[in-house]
């Protein structure tokens, strides 16, 4: 049996039934026999950055493994930002490069090359991978494969690399004399120990808390643990945040959802950290777009529970945590329901109500933004591509610009749905291939929302989805090149532009134009009354289709992190939120007020003038 | 003074002059430093790829220092490929990333990430740079930046890399007070002792040898020694030949040159190595790209010597090198021409013919290939290109598919023109990026020559070069797809051609139209009696212009390294060319034929027919 057949029945087998690539002199064997093999399909991108971002993409949307082959040199070196994205975010991939002959590698030797575009890969990728390794023996790979596909799939999920050099791609193998890998020899996991005693202290908090919230993350989808998390919240009555990789485990519109929080998060979802008193948080690292940088002011009265599968994780927290479980959420959801096991639904109606105020008050999209009369706002873009949604719809996030921010601050999703971004990396550009790979793991329509700027990092990945017609539906928003950074110039810089205007040095092309080049129908929507049947028609296109949404080019973004300009010219960050609950609702009001078609009053210079309470 | 105004200063007061980048969150202060300092430009690409490949191609033009500044977390690992492609070359470059601060990066801590978008970037680049380290200290700013800057131009060049925390970017300080860097510290190399000794032997070798052959490297122009190389080359009359990297130093028409050897070499200069019977390499590495696969049979009846800055190279040769010399090219060639003061022409005119017929008769284009009727030769467009290059002229080739090897196969340069490829790297895509750099660094026109396939990956920089009106002139061969892979899956996998044509799930958009969408004037030609006409309006257009040329999909490339298939599915490869100087000189030629309207017979298939002599 051929080596490179062996491996892709190998992934086969294991459900993997699209591998993602763009091949090349050291990868045709994996290809060829990704081709001749009836349970898998190769999708060839456009470049190998989109190919490793759609191979998370299709494992996010599946919850399962992705896969992607590359080449050796340039190949390997343009996949590690989508690699990278999986590392973040946890996500089981498997990347095999295809490598030099082993004679004709570096392995060992203190030189920066030997063979054709030959480069040591596994240097490269070892610190952003759960596992690196070159196969030096054809007899191995069976023993890599397993011990690979293990690492990425236990724990903590996570991307791993196999780099194969092309003598053990042609290489014939018996399959029954490979030796296996044996879990068992991995050095033993520190005790797992019984967490019941954990999970009882965090059944008393939750039961004598005035003010509990749950905050769940991607952990608790990557556990598989979606249903036991409903569970826990509808039985204990308990109001709930997500992160933004977990915000579409339960419907934007659930009585208990309080929304997303964060530095770019949504202010419901923030005043109800800053209030409540007891947060549990499940399956979520509190990295610092969660928590905002002001450490000692997150969840300032709360008792904080922290249930990671990864004690290093619990270890190095920077926010205080006073009840770490290394569990994996499953498993502490599970003994959660069994500790509450014939408990009623908690007796905390004022706090409840008090959430719902938040979401309704301050996570909707405010009606009178509607009224808008020229360009198109993008929260309103949100409230109303929310309407059109239907169950089994993915929408995919590009990382860059105030695209992501404003899609999680406004975009609602009902059941069945899926909100997907690389929201570690948060890279530029991740949005249209990982669109491929959303639409390549099946189901319903995929929605690709993203800016123009970012969408130049990959347009070439409109090819993509036009050759396999690939149902994506691309919303762009067009605020002439770099929002995101030109909302944080005018705060630091004295609101110039450089490199994100074309003042500025950059500027962009005729996005319709680019499009239609490539085969896309496309149309463009400058005013609120043209939207929901511009979006109707993109989403109803038969096959795929790019609507262009121009945004007012100073189009704020509320809310988010404030920082106040010292007098030796260094920044502090200010509280996410103001923290009193009791402020006067009208104040919050005049901050989210957004007036995208001229230069609003600083909203940061309001929102430094303010006194935080307490 | 601001720490990010220092920094630009600093470059700028080492004849950095333009700033190649993608502005981000983590980066902002760097470029508007740079924007505010009258001796520096930055030129925003729209990929952090596209900066990186710009900076080591701005440095290949100038012979001197290139510079990016990227984001962090994926501006970083979006510069890899063009890191990496400087350190394989020897580029010097500085590459600073702007990261969160420093209170929010993961050092020292075993967890993927902390801060917003936030990654390690040491960790992922110290093994492609020669020197990388994260700023924790803004009274080190000094000290990092000289002892980068020392390292990335001495010894064997590279790039380096400095990662800058938000904190030491707005950072105030006193340049005075800062600690510099003395070189002095540095672990002292290894004694560089006298190399008298060894150029004695050399110039002794070269005296007694009756075959000698100079091969030249990019050490060469790195050592900035192309007058010494030419002067040795001259008073000893001894033929030479350099790698694609080096072989723009000497034009293509000097007498004793014989051309670019290697794996894609041209078979005159191959034929040369084959028969000399003294090899003196001088800054080269001896690649597999130069030496071939089968090394004992490189150069079989010569002795080699090989002159390397660096020892481990000479440490770790494949080819059996018979006198090493531990020398910066320089240093060597004026000891050389030292030792060979008075000495004179060497007696070696029917060596120096036979080099001459090799050129002559196994290097150029033949005329019948003009006479082609249907769609263009892409020999025959680099033979016509040639002459109507001009001095001054920067010829940029792609890394991707046969575009490179059939120029360097084919392409002349005369004197003061330059021809630049990423060659270690040889990534797809690297030409449209590299043209922007080559054009940033002054002095005349910039071609750009790349294939349909490449130009896909990096497309949006079409419109770095609209914004700037850079001067670059691209000419794209359209050989429907990926070439270079259907010759490999010819050879390899019975014409399987996955991923690598329409059929094989690949395709390409029409170039035209996606050119003239980012606002390209645009032609194409299919024809050679339209060729010149069409080469000329290209390169006299006001500013930039993309010339698509239409070439038969099934152009061969010839010569290349041929591989046998063995019994047992494996391959193995044949010698560079047959190594009797004697073979009937028709043999050669019908190896060359290359009929690229119709599928030829496999000439594959006719190469291993032959029996090699000896």
């Amino acid at each position: 049996m051929k080596a490179t057949d062996y491996i892709v029945q190998f992934l086969v087998d294991r459900g993997v039934d699209r591998v993602f690539g763009l091949t090349g002199g050291a990868v045709v064997h994996l290809f060829e026999s990704a081709a001749q093999n009836p349970g898998m399909m190769p999708v060839f991108c456009h470049h190998e950055q989109a190919a490793a971002f759609a191979a998370q993409a299709y494992a996010r949307v599946r919850n399962a493994p992705g896969a992607a082959f590359v080449t050796t040199g340039p190949g390997t070196t343009n996949a590690i930002t989508g690699a990278a994205a999986a590392w973040l975010d946890s996500i089981p991939c498997i990347y095999i490069s295809g490598q030099t002959r082993l004679a004709h590698t570096t392995r060992n030797k203190p030189i920066r090359q030997l063979g054709v575009q030959q480069l040591d890969v596994i240097r490269l990728v070892q610190s952003i991978t759960k596992y690196a390794v070159m196969i030096d023996d054809a007899r191995t790979i069976r023993y890599h494969l397993e011990k690979a596909f293990h690492l990425a799939t236990t724990g903590r999920p996570g991307p791993v690399w196999i780099d194969l050099p092309l003598d053990f791609q042609w290489a014939a193998i018996e399959p029954d004399m490979l030796a296996a890998f044996d879990p068992m020899e991995l050095p033993s996991a520190p005790e797992e120990g019984s967490i019941l005693a954990d999970v009882r202290r965090c059944a008393e908090l939750l039961s004598e808390a005035r003010r509990p919230l749950v905050l769940a993350g991607y952990g608790v989808r990557l556990a598989h643990a979606e249903q036991e998390l409903l569970q826990l919240v509808e039985s204990a009555g308990v109001p709930f945040l997500a992160s933004w990789n977990a915000s579409d485990m339960i419907p934007t519109t659930h009585a208990l959802n309080v929304g997303r929080p964060g530095v770019f998060g949504q202010r419901g979802a923030n005043l109800a950290i800053q209030n409540c008193d007891l947060l549990i948080a499940i399956g979520s690292h509190l990295c610092v777009s969660i928590t905002g940088t002001l450490f000692e002011a997150f969840a300032r009265d709360a008792k904080i529970v922290m249930v990671d599968a990864d004690r290093d994780e619990l270890a190095q927290r920077t926010v205080r945590v006073d009840l770490p479980i290394a569990s994996d959420a499953r498993r502490f959801l599970v003994e959660m329901l069994s500790a509450r096991q014939g408990q009623r639904r908690l007796d905390v109606e004022p706090w409840r109500d008090r959430c719902t105020y938040y979401a309704r008050r301050h996570n909707a999209v405010p009606a009178e933004w509607h009224e808008q009369s020229n360009l198109v706002n993008p929260y309103v873009l949100m409230d109303v591509l929310s309407d059109e949604l239907a169950s089994g719809d993915k929408v995919v996030v590009d990382g860059g610009g105030t695209v992501n921010q404003i899609a999680f601050q406004s975009l609602r999703t009902g059941a069945g749905q899926r909100l997907l971004i690389a929201a570690g990396m948060c890279a530029m550009g991740s949005g249209l291939p990982e669109s491929v790979g959303a639409a390549c793991a099946g189901g319903g329509r995929t929605v690709c929302l993203s800016g123009d700027g970012s969408m130049q990092l990959n347009i070439h990945e409109l090819q993509t989805i036009v050759h396999h017609r690939l149902p994506v539906k691309i919303f762009v928003l067009n605020n002439d090149g770099y929002l995101s950074i030109r909302i944080t110039q005018n705060g630091f810089l004295d609101r110039h532009h450089v490199g994100s205007s074309a003042e500025g040095g950059m500027s962009l092309p005729d996005l319709l134009k680019v499009a239609a080049a490539y085969g896309l129908p496309t149309e463009r929507v400058s005013h609120h009354q043209h939207l929901r049947d511009a979006i109707r028609r993109t989403l109803a296109a038969d096959g795929p289709a790019l609507c262009e949404v121009m945004v007012a080019r100073d189009q704020d973004v509320a809310p988010r992190q404030a920082f106040e300009r010292k007098p030796d010219g260094t920044f502090t960050p200010r509280p996410l939120e103001d923290m009193d609950p009791l402020l006067d609702d009208d104040e919050f009001l005049k901050c989210m007020v957004v007036r995208p078609w001229k230069n609003s009053p600083s909203r940061l210079a309001a929102l430094a003038a303010r006194q935080p309470v307490g």
